[in-house]
C-alpha cells in the first residue's frame, strides 16, 4: 500500500509568518494522542498543493499544547483520507480552493483548503527530532542543532535560483528567435528591418539574455555553497550558516523578481502575437510568478537580508571579519574612499573596475542606511520605518554577489575556448552595465561613479549591444530546448513562425465549425433585428 | 436587417506599419469593382476583433492599386458572411485565431484570421473621403485635410488613459481595501499588525494610489484637450495638432505601462491569496496588457514623442515658441541654469519647486539627446543608434505633463473643500516625489537636484506615507465602485474576506464531489502499487 502526502503549513490567515498558525495540536496524556484542531476559520490549511482532491496523508504544521503549555510550532503526520475508498476521514473537511492564475499553469495543481474538527493522532505521528514529547506530555529538547532548518532552506532556495534562470532562458530563447523573424518598419531594399536590429528591441532584450546566464552561472556556485553548508554543519561548524542564509534568501528574491518581470517584458518585446498562448509565454508568466512569493515573500526576504548587513556593519568595529559574499565590506574603509578611474567608455571593460564600483556602491548603500538607523532612539521602530530604504540596500548587495559570481566564472576555463568566452564577457559587461544604468541614482548619490562616468557606461552598453547581435541566435540555442520543451512557435528553432502559427489556428475547437455554435440564438436574431436590446 | 462590422487591419505579419499591410485593392474599371486579394499568408488579417466568429462585414484596410500603380493604404468594405445563413462568402476564409492569455479576458472575444482569394466589391465601397478613385480607375485627392485622422488618434487615445486611469483604480482598491484586512508578523498586543502599517507595503502601494489619481486628472485633461483641437481643426488651424498628438502618444504609453505593471505589483502586494482567480487580480492584468501594445505600441510611441521633442529643441534658435506641454522648452536658457533650492524635506511640499525641478530634468535631458543626436554625421541613423536613450526623454517630459496637470488640478476649486484638496496634495506630492526616487538618475545626472536634496525627498515622502495612511481606505473607498464591477473577494467592501474566500472555494466545479473524477482510474491503482510507474 502507498500513500500520498502533501505539506500543509500555511493557513487562510498566514503565511510568511509561521509562528502566526492557528491550527492546534493539543496532547492527551489519557489516550497517548494528539488533538489536531482548526480553532477559526483562518487556521483552516489553505494553499498546499495536491491537497484538495489528491493526497491521503500530510505533514500538519500545528502549535503544539501539552499540558496547558505551548511549545511552538511542529509537524505532525496526519492521515486524511481512507486508503480504502478515499473518503476523507471523521472530523476532516478538504477541498480544493478554486482557479488561479492562467488557463493551464497551475489549474491542473489540486491546491487544497483542510479543516480539523478534533482530529485525534498517535504520538509516534509528530516529527520529533528537535523537541520530543513524552507519555507523560513532557517536552524534551533534543541535541540536534536547530540551525539544521537553515540548510534545507538554502537547499530549496538553491533550487528557485536555479529555476529562475531557466524560466528565465525560455523566455528570452523565444523573444530572441522571433525578434529575428519579425520584421517592422524601414524597408529601403524592399525587405522591412528585423526588430532585433532596432537598438530599443536590443536595450530590453540582451540584458535578458545576459541576465539567463548571469543566474545560471550564481545558481552553479550557490549549490557549491549548499556542498560547503552541508560538509560543515555535518562538522557542526555553523560559522557562514548566517551568511549563507542571507545570501540564497537574497538571491531567490532578485532572481524571481527579475525573472517574473522579464518573462512579461520578453512577452511585450514579442508585439501582439506574443498575447497568444500559442507563443508559449502567457502561461510561462502565470505558472512562474507564484516563486515571487512561494518560499518566502521577496520583500521579506530582503528585509531578513538587510538585517543582516546592518549586523554586519554595526560589528564591524568590533574588529568581527566579515566572511563569503560580505567579505567586502570587511574593506569599507578603502571602498568609502574609493574614486572610479573610468575615463573613456573602453574602461567599463575592466572586470575589475566594475567590481570595484558594484561594491563601493553597495558598502556605501549599507553604511548609509546603517548610519540612519543609527538616529534612531529604537532600533527596531527605526528598521520599520526605513524598511523601504533598506531593502535598497539589500538589493545592491545581491547585484553585486551576482556579478561577481559572473566574473569569477570568466576567470575559470570554458568548454569552447576564447570565441565563447569573449561572448560570455561581453554578457557579463551588458549584465552589470545595464544594472548601473537602471540604479543609476543609487551609484551617483553614493558617488561610486560619476554622471560623466555614466554616460561612457550607456555608450559601452550600445556598443556592447553591436557586438552581441551577429551571436544572439547562438547565444540563445546554446540553451539547448527542443521545440518540445520550449511550447512556443514564435521561439521555434527553424524560425518558420508565420505558417505555424496560422495552422495553429485552425486548431481552436472554435474552428471546428464555421458557423458558430450560437448562431441561431444569439446572432441570427439580432441581424433580423428580432432582438429588443441589440445594440448593433 | 442589420450588419455586424469589424475594423480589419492588422495582419499576420503586419502590425505597427500601416504602409507595410500585404492585402492588396486593385482596381477594375471594366467592372467598376475592387480586387480584395491575400496574396501572400503574410497579408492574412489577424486580430480584428469580433471578425472570427461574428461579423457579417468588415472595413479591409488594404493597398490601392488602381492602372499596375499603388496609392497608398486605405479602407475599403467588404462583406464576409451571407446574411442568410452566415456562411463565409466565396473567395473569403475566416477563422478564430486561438487561445489567448488568462482564462477570461479576451478570450470572450472571436479574435480572427482573414483570407481573400481574389474577392470583388463594388467601387462606392471603398471610404473615399481622402481620395477618391473614378469610374475611370483614376485617383483624385479630396481637399480635406489629411491631418484629420490625427484628431481621430488624439480621440482614441484619451480613452486609453481614461480607462488606464480606471483599470489602475481598480487595482489599487483591490489591493488597499485587503492590505488593511490582512495582517502578518508583530504581535505584541495579540493581533498581528495590518500589513498597509508596513512602510514597505506603503511605499509599494501608495504610489499607485497616487498614480491613479494622476491619471484621472490628466485623463480630465486630454478630453479638454480633444475638443480644443476638434473646434481649432474645424477652423482650419492645424497649430496646436503635432504637439497635441504627441501629447496623447506619450500620455497613451506612460500610462498604460505604468498601469500594466502596477496591476501585477497590486496582485503581488495581496501574497498568496492574489494569485487566486477570486481576487480578480489575474484577470484584471490579463485584460489589461493589451494595452501597451494596442493603438500603438507603447515604445514605438516614446519614439514619436522623442522625434517631436528633439525636433522643438532644434527649432529654438529660429526663435520658434513651443506650444502646449512643450512650453517650458522655451525657457530652457533659464532650466539649464536653474538650481533648486530644497534645503529641508519641508520645501519638497512647494508645487513650484517640483514643477521646476521636473521642468529642468525633462529640459536638460532633451538638450542632452539633441547635443548627442548632432554628433552624428546622419541624424537618421542617430536617431536609430540613440533611440533607447532618446525614449528615456520622452518619458521625463511625459511625466512632467501628469506632474503639472496634477498641480493645476489642485489650484482649481475641488468639491468637497480644504479636506479633501490636503488628501490630494499629499498624493501629487507623493506621486512626483516617488518619481524623483525611481528615477533618481535621471536628475541627478543631469543636476536638477542633488544627492542631498534626493535624500530628504526621501525623508518627505515617507513623512507623506504617514499622512495617507489613515486615509489610504477613503483615498479608495472614494472610486465608489461596487462589489459586483471590483469582481474580488479581498476587495470587497465590507471586508470580510476570509470568510467569503473560504466560501468562494466551495464553488469550485471540483469539489462537487468528495472523491474526485479520475479516483479510480488513476489515484486507486497508484495506492494500491498497480502502477509500473508510479513515483510515490
Amino acid at each position: 500500500m502507498q500513500i500520498i502526502g502533501c505539506y500543509a503549513q500555511t493557513e487562510l490567515g498566514h503565511g510568511s509568518n509561521v509562528q502566526g498558525l492557528e491550527t492546534t495540536a493539543t496532547f492527551d496524556p489519557q489516550t497517548d494522542e494528539f488533538v489536531i484542531h482548526s480553532p477559526t476559520l483562518t487556521s483552516s490549511k489553505w494553499w498546499p498543493g495536491g491537497l484538495g482532491k489528491v493526497s491521503t496523508h500530510a505533514v500538519v504544521y500545528a502549535r503544539l499544547i501539552t499540558d496547558g503549555q505551548e511549545h511552538g510550532v511542529h509537524g505532525f503526520i496526519v492521515q486524511l483520507r481512507s486508503l480504502d475508498d478515499h473518503m476523507p476521514l471523521p472530523g476532516i473537511t478538504i477541498g480544493d480552493i478554486g482557479m488561479k492564475f492562467g488557463n493551464g499553469a497551475y489549474n491542473t495543481m489540486d491546491n487544497g483548503v483542510l479543516r480539523f474538527d478534533n482530529v485525534r493522532i498517535p504520538r509516534d505521528q509528530m516529527l520529533m527530532r528537535v523537541l520530543q514529547v513524552t507519555k507523560e506530555g513532557k517536552c524534551v529538547q533534543s541535541n540536534v542543532p536547530r540551525q539544521l532548518i537553515y540548510g534545507t532552506m538554502v537547499y530549496v532556495r538553491q533550487t528557485i535560483v536555479a529555476d529562475a534562470s531557466r524560466a528565465l532562458s525560455r523566455a528570452v530563447c523565444i523573444a530572441t528567435r522571433y525578434s529575428a523573424v519579425r520584421r517592422q518598419f524601414g524597408s529601403q531594399n524592399g525587405l522591412e528591418t528585423q526588430v532585433i536590429d532596432y537598438k530599443t528591441q536590443q536595450s530590453r532584450l540582451f540584458p535578458l539574455i545576459a541576465s539567463a546566464y548571469a543566474f545560471r552561472f550564481v545558481g552553479e556556485w550557490l549549490k557549491w555553497l549548499y556542498t560547503d553548508v552541508t560538509q560543515r554543519l555535518q562538522a557542526n561548524d555553523f560559522s557562514t550558516l548566517p551568511e549563507a542564509h542571507a545570501c540564497t534568501a537574497g538571491l531567490k528574491s532578485l532572481t524571481t523578481s527579475v525573472t517574473a518581470d522579464a518573462i512579461e517584458e520578453c512577452r511585450k518585446l514579442c508585439g501582439g502575437h506574443g498575447y497568444l498562448c500559442s507563443s508559449g509565454l502567457p502561461e510561462l508568466f502565470a505558472v512562474y510568478v507564484p516563486a515571487c512569493t512561494y518560499e518566502g515573500d521577496n520583500v521579506v526576504l530582503l528585509l531578513q537580508v538587510a538585517r543582516f548587513l546592518m549586523k554586519t556593519v554595526a560589528q564591524l568595529p568590533s574588529g568581527k571579519k566579515p566572511v563569503g559574499t560580505t567579505a567586502y565590506l570587511g574593506l569599507v574603509e578603502h571602498l568609502m574612499q574609493y574614486r572610479c578611474g573610468v575615463q573613456n567608455a573602453e574602461d567599463w571593460l575592466n572586470p575589475s573596475v566594475i567590481l570595484e564600483v558594484f561594491e563601493a556602491r553597495a558598502a556605501r548603500m549599507c553604511v548609509n542606511r546603517a548610519q540612519k538607523l543609527g538616529s534612531f532612539p529604537n532600533p527596531d521602530e527605526g528598521f520599520a520605518e526605513l524598511s523601504a530604504f533598506l531593502a535598497e540596500a539589500a538589493v545592491a548587495h545581491c547585484q553585486l554577489i551576482v556579478v561577481s559570481k559572473f566574473i569569477e566564472k570568466l576567470q575559470q576555463d570554458i568548454p569552447g575556448g576564447e570565441g565563447v568566452k569573449q561572448q560570455l564577457r561581453n554578457l557579463c559587461n551588458i549584465y552589470a552595465l545595464n544594472l548601473i544604468n537602471r540604479h543609476l541614482g543609487d551609484f551617483l548619490s553614493t558617488g561610486a561613479i560619476s554622471a560623466k562616468q555614466a554616460s561612457l557606461a550607456n555608450d559601452q552598453l550600445r556598443s556592447l549591444f553591436s557586438q552581441v547581435r551577429p551571436n544572439a541566435i547562438a547565444l540563445v540555442d546554446a540553451f539547448n530546448y527542443t521545440d518540445h520543451y520550449l511550447g512556443s512557435i514564435l521561439g521555434c528553432y527553424d524560425g518558420n513562425v508565420y505558417p505555424k502559427l496560422y495552422e495553429e489556428a485552425w486548431k481552436d475547437p472554435l474552428n471546428d465549425s464555421v458557423v458558430p455554435d450560437g448562431y441561431q440564438e444569439y446572432i441570427r436574431p439580432m441581424l433580423k433585428q428580432q432582438l429588443r436590446n441589440a445594440r448593433l
